[in-house]
């Protein structure tokens, strides 16, 4: 790929770009021919997520903490983009600790990520006339219908806005709210995703979901436990399918609250059921106490996205939990070798 | 007064110390002897607030707006005070339009002042090791009750987050959370005060609010305008009493909200009607639609701060109104005098 030819894509800057959904993202847009400025400062995600894209030219990894001051333009590794002279022209927004053990350990850096850093970003987003897009969450909508019907985008619920989750729940209900008002007062073409519940191979090894609990407990062949009421339902998306609507949502002229998710419900006893099948274990489930302040699950109602984005989950469960499974397997065994040569080392 | 006097005094930092309900807290604060460094940046706020403060030598203004950095140790105009040395003891933040015709004006301002603003103000608490209190307000409650009962600080109602009133109801709840994440894990002793409606001379010229519309109309003969239901009803606390409550709950060791305000509930009609008399009118009441998207009135319940404060309002309706009619007639004969005078520089 020839500099002439890096000059002329676009420059894509993506915020949390070495996290779960971030670095899938990164890769999509790289094999597009995007420039791919990917900004993450590792707080609770992992460079092994954006290795292999480091050799491509086309791609630019940046350590940064987004609600600090930065000036792009200044950067030296990103002269051969010319950021300094042609900017950016989209910015997606997924720099926020995700994952409950994550966001629970540092909670004063996902209320700055959430205000601070959103507000950084819509401010770049402005100055450059560059699209922007916030990856929100299913946690905005509070607490679920009491039927359990599918959520459409104008639902809102109680939120415990003081609660030990509120540094998430309510910092994504403030997220949202900046970027309406910078779309509606500094014309900042703006999209709002609303992501629920999404899995995948590189959710595994620092999430403290169930689904990664479930694969590590089959694998191990230890018993499975399932915290909080196995006749639950929620939904499941397989990561890639969500990088996908990502990418639709910000070529669109959608500008309100995406919802983007699974729609199929399933119990927590089905999908470890799945699991300890996947894996051959003999994995037995147990039961637990739901987790402490959960947010109850939400299920999706996915007309807007399915209307006017075109676009629906592709990846089934089995294939999705399939995937998960074996890049489980490899990355684990990889662990262990590591492990090994290290033990060695020092024995020597 | 010595300045031996002055640097044994606390210095007490009241961020949006020019507005309505900051001005009158400088002056108690000045009052009480405390060293008072009062900032304001005038977007909702008026130099004659703290025109008859500035001649106080425990009292210094610094223009500044709090969503920027600052250093006060550094400020000349604060050397007086040691700030550099002794730094600050108590942190006020009372930064954000409060008035909704100002807040929807400045949409991008209310939302960093909320969030941006009450982080920086946190940050310095956390630094100064300063007692902390937050200005909130009964916005934060979302819709009330179907039955109008008195709300308790856990009462938690449905929040439009994205409506159009959304950069100052879901700024002021993100502010708390803020306020809260720093209590419990940067040990900031912060209070949350969330302070219903409040009524006072110094509302009138920059207010919008429906008292101060009546006394306008009324002292000039106008019909009264009230938008709404006439038999909706509401509390009204006078500003001083509302001032003696910020300061009893900084040197309180309670770190819950609490509700601040009235607890007893008037028709806009029977407000209305006590302003046409006390003002010696002939005006008439008309009633037009609601002001689009208006919060419904809540009704505090104030047990927690009668209990646990000592507190509960002393200036009854009738004798407020009396003074804010006072002041304002004062001051329009004030304002005319200067319109005249101007007008006629200009014809000589």
């Amino acid at each position: 790929m020839s500099t002439k030819v890096l000059m002329e894509n676009k420059n894509v800057l993506v915020l949390g770009g070495a996290g779960f959904i971030g670095s899938y993202l990164c890769e999509e847009l790289v094999k597009k021919g995007d420039n791919v400025i990917c900004v993450d400062n590792f707080v609770s995600s992992d460079v092994e997520n954006i290795r292999a894209l480091l050799e491509y030219p086309n791609f630019e990894f940046v350590r940064h903490n987004i609600t600090k001051h930065i000036d792009y333009a200044d950067l030296p590794e990103l002269k051969r983009f010319k950021v300094d002279i042609q900017g950016f022209q989209e910015i997606y927004n997924l720099a926020c600790p995700t994952a409950p053990k994550d966001y629970l350990k540092f909670p004063v850096q996902t209320t700055t990520a959430n205000s601070v850093g959103v507000i950084k970003s819509l401010e770049l987003a402005k100055r450059n006339k560059a699209k922007f897009l916030l990856a929100s969450s299913s946690a905005v909508y509070g607490n679920p219908p009491a039927n359990s019907e599918p959520v459409p985008e104008e639902y809102v619920g109680m939120m415990d806005f003081l609660g030990p989750r509120a540094c998430y729940n309510e910092g994504k209900r403030f997220a949202e709210m900046a970027t309406a008002i910078y779309r509606d007062t500094a014309k900042v073409d703006a999209k709002i995703a609303r992501i629920f519940s999404t899995y995948g191979p590189r959710m595994l090894q620092h999430s403290g979901r169930q689904v990664a609990d479930f694969i590590r407990q089959s694998v191990a062949g230890e018993d499975v436990t399932i915290a909080g009421d196995k006749n639950l339902t929620m939904t499941f998306c397989y990561v890639k399918d969500i990088v996908d609507a990502l990418i639709n949502l910000m070529a669109s002229d959608i500008n309100r609250p995406v919802n983007l998710g699974s729609e199929n419900p399933y119990t927590l006893t089905q999908v470890a059921e799945k699991i300890i099948k996947l894996t051959n274990s003999s994995a037995k489930i147990n039961y637990t106490d739901q987790y402490a302040h959960s947010n109850q699950p939400t299920i999706p109602d996915i007309s807007l996205a399915k209307n006017e984005l075109n676009w629906f989950p592709l990846v089934d469960l089995d294939e999705g939990l399939q995937l998960a499974v074996d890049f489980y397997r490899a990355t684990a065994v990889l662990h262990q070798t590591m492990e090994g040569q290290s033990y060695s080392d020092n024995e020597e």
